[in-house]
């Protein structure tokens, strides 16, 4: 998209790396007494006393994880911090700094990594993260974004994949489909594209939905929540691959079994009317769609009134033994076998 | 290379994402007490005590960073560690842990990224190194590796580029230009290989030197050893760009200048064999070369004699006032102004 603006545009080799690297994390406010020595040497320094630290890192990489055709570089900055961000929340800790490693083809100008640059900045403000370090270097093809985030959780707060119990209530943040039909609509929508550049699609009934896929919100909010109404789940993983295969992940690593209720499953009516017009079962989409970033948690029944008609919360099954197996409920009380069809890289190339 | 051989081959789609990490990071021994939970859960867990954590990410990239054709991919996993480690020790602390991302394309199958995790495995052991987490996915082309490492240091103990005074020494660890000339004659046979696949080339003679580029070792023994001596460098960086562009890095954050002297800086004997054979001048190789991933650090005067005599250590150079530049004194004792000339990627695409 950047290449249909008309705005001068500054190339790569005139700046270099060095020059690259300082243009573009010039000016960023550091957050957090826990960060020293943010970019410029060798390694980025960190103090974080008595707390313990906890670090997670993903690729983005162009064609595989995101596409440049739909997806404004200002928003895949964004997106990018917010997939890390999403898995330290995960582990019910605060985000405190990242680190961002950004490999681009000569095909972007300056001006293209400043938009995206400033996405980065927006989440970092937002979340009050530190941008700490990174690398920046040229590829053959494409852009590829490298995050590692970093975090700082007390040792009794940290929650793992591995805690729940059964008869734990499994319970899901917001809502969930949202982010894969949002996918649906931009895919539709570039097709048309290709055949009428002329074409003015009218995407406001979707932006919702839209607006899941191309900005996500990591769950910081409901980790803050959580302590506010003293509850510290049992198990607790974020929903990146589709609901089913995190669900699998979580009894998997508790030694667990669970049972999903079809009818429990939080959807947007947005989600509703545009599965209906994409013939998409929305069951199978919150399933299997991924790229929501909500927190799924289990805890302890006693808990069960502490979250209570909290609207962002829902609770949507319960952990069983193991050997019952983990299973869908659906609304015509048959139980099938949860399987994980989450989405898997390799398997779309 | 990898496609040479007659080994039976498992395509990645087979594993699929999870199976693949799985299989890769299997057996992974955990090192260090401040590992209170590695690979398998939304984020790493760490405990870092009373000392500070330091933090640094390097990207390498097929084509640009690395040439599969005479890289073994063993060597890659190692050497995609020793970058990495390099830049924690250039802070006067001691690694502790890594992540490792990799996007690879289909071309790639199983037992190709087994010996690049045996590489990368190997690096762990060596150098006392937990593997904490990674991502892995796949490309439209190619192989990219990401790599963040961890350390953790006393405060007083930690080395910044800013802390070097005028007449402070400046001392480089090892020897220069090797990785560089070891480059040359990688790129040599190469071009002989093209015109000739049955070619039998005798690379004894340059065996040091294309270790020097293909199994890099980072300096975790030079930070050990300054300990040992009770020597706290003023500053300090890693030669990863070359001589020149690492002191002036040194000299811009420390607000001072440098006299380095030409007949002072350590060439091992066949880099100035090499360097003869393909009509280019050590000096130059030494001073932009890049990748040889020794250290530069500064020390005071008054530290002189600890260090005095020791063959890893040797001093180039000292510090100057700011307002008198950074100068090579060359061996005709002229003085010819430093200029950065090292590697950079976005001219090399």
């Amino acid at each position: 998209m950047i290449e249909d603006k008309n705005r001068e545009k500054t190339s790569l080799e005139k700046l270099g790396e060095f020059g690259l690297i300082a243009h573009l994390t010039k000016d960023y406010p550091v957050h957090h007494k826990s960060t020293i020595k943010a970019i410029g040497d060798d390694a980025a320094v960190l103090d974080f006393n008595s707390k313990k630290t906890v670090v997670s890192t993903d690729l983005l990489i162009e064609g595989i994880h995101f596409d440049l055709s739909y997806m404004p570089l200002k928003h895949l900055g964004y997106k990018a911090v917010m997939v890390n961000l999403s898995d330290i929340y995960a582990m019910n800790a605060i985000a405190t700094q990242i680190t961002v490693s950004l490999a681009v083809s000569n095909r972007f100008p300056l001006e293209a990594l400043e938009e995206l640059y400033a996405g980065i900045r927006l989440a970092c403000k937002t979340y009050g993260v530190d941008l700490i370090g990174g690398d920046t270097t040229s590829s053959k093809t494409g852009m590829l974004l490298s995050v590692t985030a970093i975090g700082e959780a007390e040792e009794k707060d940290i929650t793992y994949r591995s805690g729940a119990k059964a008869n734990d209530l499994l319970v899901v943040t917001g809502d969930l489909g949202g982010a894969y039909m949002g996918l649906q609509v931009l895919e539709r929508e570039k097709e048309v594209f290709k055949v009428n550049p002329n074409s003015q699609p009218d995407l406001d009934p979707y932006s919702y939905i839209i607006e899941r896929q191309l900005k996500p919100e990591a769950r910081k909010d409901m980790v803050t929540l959580l302590q506010k109404l003293d509850v510290l789940p049992t198990s607790m993983i974020d929903i990146s691959d589709g609901l089913s295969s995190e669900i699998l992940h979580l009894c998997k690593n508790s030694t667990v079994g669970c049972n999903l209720y079809e009818d429990k499953i939080p959807l947007d009516p947005t989600v509703i009317s545009s599965c209906e017009e994409f013939h998409m079962d929305s069951t199978m989409v919150a399933l299997s769609g991924g790229e929501d970033y909500e927190l799924l948690f289990t805890i302890d029944q006693s808990d069960f009134d502490k979250i209570k008609g909290n609207p962002n919360l829902t609770v949507i099954g319960h952990m069983t033994n193991a050997d019952q197996g983990a299973h869908l409920i659906t609304r015509a009380e048959t139980k099938i076998p949860l399987t994980a069809q989450g989405w898997n890289s390799f398997n779309n190339s």
